[in-house]
């Protein structure tokens, strides 16, 4: 099992804390030692980090934890391969551009049989079932609506569908953002929690490290955290349900279904 | 006036030596303060930095300077803003996936009436004009061929002719690349040179770092250096002519066209 992470906030917003606790797992307390990638937003700029060596021992890692980035959305990946050999073209997360969006994608779990589906507009570049599930969603997207759809909505409805169809094929967790939106897909396991004022301390789970969220954050700001595991022992977590499909926007729950 | 430095090498190469050159031209010896991007690849995989501030202020160009990325083809983008705001989505090399490989792409120079011209596969996320014509280019490539030619010369032709029409709107000097070969355009200003045994010493123009490539290579290794201006004051650089297209395949010029 790989783990995933992902933000959602309505200010720039510095993940390093909870990105701490992650990486902890990737061959330190967990066995997640096949590489990891992390990707973030600032307003539509896309940029992505990633290291094909256990997240302990990367100097990447090492440095992206010293060194803030403010960002809207972040999408991290810690790999323990199933499928696919370690090597940069098969770290998550994946990205592909799509209406004029960077898209990009993380996912967690094994697929049976997805390379059986037609791919028409995107083809991996490496060997994973992530990122040929990925290739098949986006293009299913792009094939259904030539433009990004006005409505919200009937793009929310569409990806959703997508994800069950994938997800019959095996596990599909997954973590998916195009900078406006985190769509986050369940079917075995992710947690999430939403940290707004008051704010209080939170002590990680994997590493020593606690924040005072009351001296980092103002009254307005809003942040998700969404997670394969909690990764706090003194907060709220919520368990997402089998087949519970959630759009975060700017850092707040803004729709959802378990149909 | 933007910077570029591609390297092409047979083995995968430390460019760093080169690099730290570069950095100093973006706000040290250089007015490029405009943000700089470094896209290295790792056969088939490809990992990219952004970071929209100068370089020579650059945190992450700092990591990278000390952090050894072996990689068989780089490209790298000091930025002097022209059109489109600084910011990552603005932040050269850009990047698409075209037949299951990342192409990505820098250009130094400006392009007038360049969003006349339609785009059908590929849409911009920022406002450059050289992400518009990246767009472009990979489009009418994609339009032509719906798969990657069996000829590579054919390939390389249609390249040729497409960065010609291109350059028809200003300024085209660029590098781009499948992680196969280094596609290398120029219509104003770019040099290159070849480094294989016997390897001599070699001193930075613009940074206080001498490099003796006896000892840090063998004796089978060629390396291919492409910048806007020579980087070393004591080696033979080969200026390109206007309207020149070179292809570098593992540090080898492999073919070119003057027509």
């Amino acid at each position: 099992m790989c783990e995933l992470l992902g933000m959602s906030a309505n200010v720039p917003t510095d993940i390093c804390f909870s990105f701490s606790g992650l990486l902890k797992r990737g061959g330190g307390t967990g066995p997640h030692k096949d590489g990891w990638g992390i990707a973030f937003y600032e307003g539509k700029g896309y940029r992505a980090f990633h290291d094909p060596i256990a997240s302990v021992d990367s100097e990447i890692a090492k440095f992206i934890q010293n060194y803030s980035i403010k960002s809207s959305q972040v999408i991290c990946h810690i790999r323990k391969a199933n499928r696919g050999r370690v090597c940069i073209e098969n770290t998550h997360p994946f990205s592909r551009e799509l209406w004029g969006r960077t898209w990009s994608f993380a996912h967690n779990g094994q697929l049976k049989g997805i390379k059986k589906k037609l791919l028409e507009y995107y083809s991996p570049v490496g060997t994973t079932d992530s990122e040929y599930a990925f290739c098949w969603v986006l293009g299913e997207l792009r094939k259904e609506f030539t433009e990004k759809p006005s409505s919200k909505k009937i793009l929310w409805e569409s990806i959703h569908r997508l994800c069950k169809e994938v997800a019959q094929l095996g596990v599909f967790n997954i973590l998916m953002s195009d900078a406006s939106c985190l769509y986050v897909y369940c079917n075995t396991k992710l947690s999430w929690l939403t940290r707004q004022a008051p704010f209080n301390d939170a002590q990680l789970l994997d590493a020593d490290i606690c924040v005072d969220f009351k001296t980092q954050t103002s009254d307005t700001d809003v942040v998700t955290i969404i997670a394969s595991e909690p990764l706090t022992v003194d907060e709220q977590w919520t368990q997402m349900e089998e087949g519970e499909f959630i759009v975060f926007c700017q850092g707040k729950k803004e729709w959802s279904c378990l149909q």
